[in-house]
């Protein structure tokens, strides 16, 4: 096929109420179409003939939702629902249905494409303020209906999905403001359905637009940052892209308003305090099985764009980039904010979308070897030395580790494309490509472990691609991040895949998530990982808030989980490995 | 009574085996009598006269312990704890009993002093590793047996108090050592009856003690060091001198392995993960009210000395001090060590203790009035530059905020002084003066208020001192910690003085405890200031793992306390303070 002849990708935007348009992801007429050289690299990575992108071949979803499920619900409580929020916030149409019950999971966008959509939920409610939210939970207790959050929508652990359909709470509607910033406590006061970047615009122009003394920056950057709302943050315990040097939602968030079946509470709004085991990080990852985030309060960050160092190295292998990132984190010098380790076949990647051919060659020659050297991006934010130093530090320590600097041009450019790369995943999932991603928490002790197993274990399938980053550093460890990308030939047998991958970190020592969650993708592993005293704590908790199992129902965070669904590491879990400890 | 002739403070040692030995803060012989200056200024500000300090007024404790307090233990229990640990390892004696149920709260100390001994436990059992630990406690759940567990013995909260008898598990024995230093994960693994500076003299000598490539710190230095065991930090919530940088025990340690009734259990070692609630934060906190944490893995940090900035300030005006520890912590150029603010009673206090007239003259001529200016002592840590930087920042901030540089001397002489200051305490209270604190966390909107409330409640009464600091920093507000004195009248009109002002805490927005632990101290005041839906979600947790209510059962977190025993806040407590707060 002639490189200058585009393939036919798919012209946007998917047509209205369809249910394309449903598992699109990005705007409505958004799209980032491949470049000619990576489709050219997935071609010869995954194996594919020359005439492979000459025609699309997935199911396209294009057809308008039409389903045929009756309601689970009678015509006495979608009244009583109309009554509490009025009939116009009330949604049983089959597009409403469909389009919150789905969340941004590929297995999903693939029921979606095939237009045989699975569970969801028989009425959309979208509550007007969290006293609305208080009058349904308490009336689904009531009931016995089940109940699920929706916010963004962007799961990518079927977080979200109406296992046992119900009522799902649209928060994004109505509930969606910045209703207080504190600038003394440095701390915003939001509503779950807050779009993340309508956050983010405010507290950048707080000084326009409120009169504070300073603009603000939320300091939260996920990959879902345009899909994402800010209630999200903390159920699943987000993790952006900064958080090296910000922290994660777990870290970011200051107090917590819940309604639950047994009550409503509000946390304190004290830095740290000395009374008891803390109320507010019990609910911090419960992905809405004990109850709803009807309101949160963030700690926010001076906005200092101007600030904002950039760099760029590239290292002769993994090993050296990853004990340059653990040195780095270990100096006591502060931290910078993005930090991200590609590995080998991830930085050929990116030589192949960005680089030429010489400079590859040159590289070579100057011994960073293809498919061994690594590509290192970052940020230093902050006050302007503070900043400055801290790039300075991480220069010094990466050219102790073999470091080339290679300016921060890269990053640049990663940070201008970031959000929109997902975008592929449409263009690619139309000629049949699966792209997919795992992720998994380590410590310096295991990671190589843990990276090896992983990466062996998808290497094993021929005609894979594996492009491994770390991203979100800490004095103890780091993330592997996974995005691995295959020919479509079945959903189990991708399922069979991915599933294989995260038994091999489990088995490894890694954590099943770092920062996406379980959801009902990953529960499985959960019970194994934690053991079952740590489930049963898990458990207990649950009974108390949520006696009749209303508050997002089934395999969430494995609760409900029957035995023979539960999956253990195949290998025992060397959890914190001895290599390297001096036991004294 | 002339200046020059010394009071008759008690000649330590106190006798061996008596009620003094255990109630004495401090190594056996060690003692630190109050200056002359300090002297006389305790006799002005609490309306005493010249002849005050003439003899000694207050019940010494000198006795050797003997009580008459059958056990409430069968021979069974006693012999089946033998068979566990040895008999070697089970005490029955009358002074273990009560060395091993007093902790450090002043009315423990009287109690001690009247040699009238209220709770103790029947049997401290040493045991010699967990599994000790494992098998005592479920003997103990299987026989419906009280088990505390004490370690250094330092709260001062009542905490570790056996109030309905049983055993105590006397952790220091044997299970003190370190276990292993990961330097890779940059941990260290360690048994919880380890002293705190046994542990920090490890880590600082760790090239030489266990050839490691660099020596390390703990970063915790709680006033307590010289008295605390590593396994209390995280149960009582503690908070070291140098939090503002390294963090408090919360952030501090990194993963824990716990023995509870239903079962036993070791969290992972991961920096960060998104499996759900955080099982290793719900047990933070706990206070031994959910099982005995056995064995603890703490982040350490490269020990620099060396690289150790130290920096002093005096402002006009504890407004501005409090205005500019704000705007350090919010910044964005890395955080100070020690931050500590004193206010303008405290000031005048150290400048009693350690300044001389002229200097205050000299001063009040500058704009810095007596009982108005305020001292700021404090250090930065880290890396050479990032350190010196800090300091750079903290000056450039002070300044601009009114205050005067004083150099690093005042710093310098309250570390060298700081763990002997409480010594104090036994010839104040062999005079019949009480010494006693209490502490808050606030955030930047509540502190006037709460600063204020607690304030001109403790001055209310005549003849009384309240000394307060503020030494806990963080970007959303800090702590208030005030010392206070009288004179003994009665240890009834003492707890009635210090309950109101935690009550006038409470009501202003404060909290009851920023790193005391609530103990059975402020287990009233828990479920005013959470409210029934979180105290309801403690209740959970105590139910699912103590069954039969048999760990450190009784006030703890306020879980028995029956309802008339309970404190709330005298005032709606204001929260979060809408004032400053911008609704948009």
């Amino acid at each position: 096929m002639d490189k200058k002849e585009a393939p036919d990708w798919y012209k946007p935007p998917a047509p209205e109420r369809s249910y394309r348009s449903i598992l699109k992801l990005g705007k409505p007429g958004e799209v980032k179409h491949p470049s000619d050289s990576w489709r050219s690299m997935v071609t010869e990575e995954l194996g594919l003939d020359e005439e492979h992108f000459r025609e699309r071949k997935h199911e396209e979803g294009n057809s308008t939702v039409s389903i045929d499920r009756p309601l689970g619900l009678s015509h006495t409580h979608i009244t009583a629902l109309e009554s509490i929020v009025g009939g116009e916030n009330v949604a049983t149409d089959d597009y409403s249905r469909v389009k919150f019950s789905y969340g941004k999971l590929l297995d999903e966008a693939i029921e979606l494409r095939r237009e045989e959509v699975s569970s969801i939920c028989d009425v959309v409610v979208h509550p007007r303020d969290k006293n609305d939210v208080r009058a349904i939970v308490a009336y689904c207790h009531e009931h016995r209906i089940p109940v699920t959050a929706f916010g963004g929508g962007s799961s990518v652990t079927s977080g979200l999905r109406p296992e046992f359909g119900g009522i799902v709470l649209a928060l994004r509607t109505h509930m969606n403001k910045v209703l207080a910033i504190n600038e003394k406590n440095q701390t915003a006061v939001v509503q779950p359905g807050l779009m993340t970047p309508d956050y983010e615009d405010a507290l950048n122009n707080a000084r326009t637009r409120y009169g504070t003394a300073h603009d603000y920056t939320c300091g939260h950057f996920p990959q879902s940052f345009p899909l994402c709302s800010v209630g999200g943050w903390v159920p699943t315990l987000a993790t952006g892209q900064a958080s090296t040097y910000y922290g994660d939602a777990y870290d970011i968030v200051f107090s917590q308003e819940y309604v639950t079946p047994v009550g409503s509470f509000k946390t304190h709004d004290f830095p740290a305090t000395a009374t008891g085991p803390k109320v507010g990080d019990i609910m911090k990852g419960s992905e809405g099985a004990f109850g709803v985030l009807v309101e949160v309060t963030y700690k926010i960050f001076r906005y200092l764009p101007d600030n904002r160092q950039y760099f760029g190295f590239l290292f002769p292998s993994w090993e050296q980039a990853i004990t340059a990132g653990r040195e780095v984190m270990q100096g006591e010098f502060g931290h910078p904010a993005v930090f991200r380790i590609s590995d080998g076949e991830e930085t050929e990647t990116i030589f192949r979308m960005y680089g030429n051919e010489l400079v590859s060659r040159f590289l070579e020659m100057r011994g960073f070897k293809k498919m061994q050297r690594c590509l290192v991006l970052g940020t230093a934010e902050g006050e302007k030395h503070f900043a400055k130093h801290v790039k300075k530090m991480v220069k010094k320590i990466s050219r102790q580790n073999g470091a080339m600097y290679v300016s921060g041009l890269p990053t640049k450019m990663w940070e201008r494309d970031r959000y929109s790369h997902p975008l592929l995943r449409e263009d690619m999932m139309d000629f049949d490509i699966l792209i997919d991603t795992v992720e998994t928490s380590v410590n310096w002790e295991n990671i190589d472990s843990v990276y090896t197993a992983m990466r062996e274990f998808v290497k094993g399938h021929p005609n894979t691609m594996c492009l491994t980053h770390a991203s979100h550093f800490y004095p103890q460890g780091t993330n592997l991040y996974c995005i691995f990308g295959l020919r479509y030939t079945s959903l189990e047998d991708f399922q069979t895949l991915r599933s294989g991958i995260v038994d091999r970190i489990v088995a490894a020592g890694g954590s099943p998530s770092h920062h996406h969650g379980m959801g009902r993708l990953l529960a499985p592993w959960i019970e194994g990982h934690l053991g079952r005293e740590q489930m049963d704590i898990l458990r207990a908790l649950k009974r108390h808030f949520d006696p009749h199992n209303i508050m997002n129902p089934g395999a969430l965070l494995g609760l409900d989980l029957p035995e023979d669904q539960k999956r253990r590491p195949s290998a025992q879990s060397p959890g914190i490995a001895t290599k390297g400890t001096q036991t004294v």
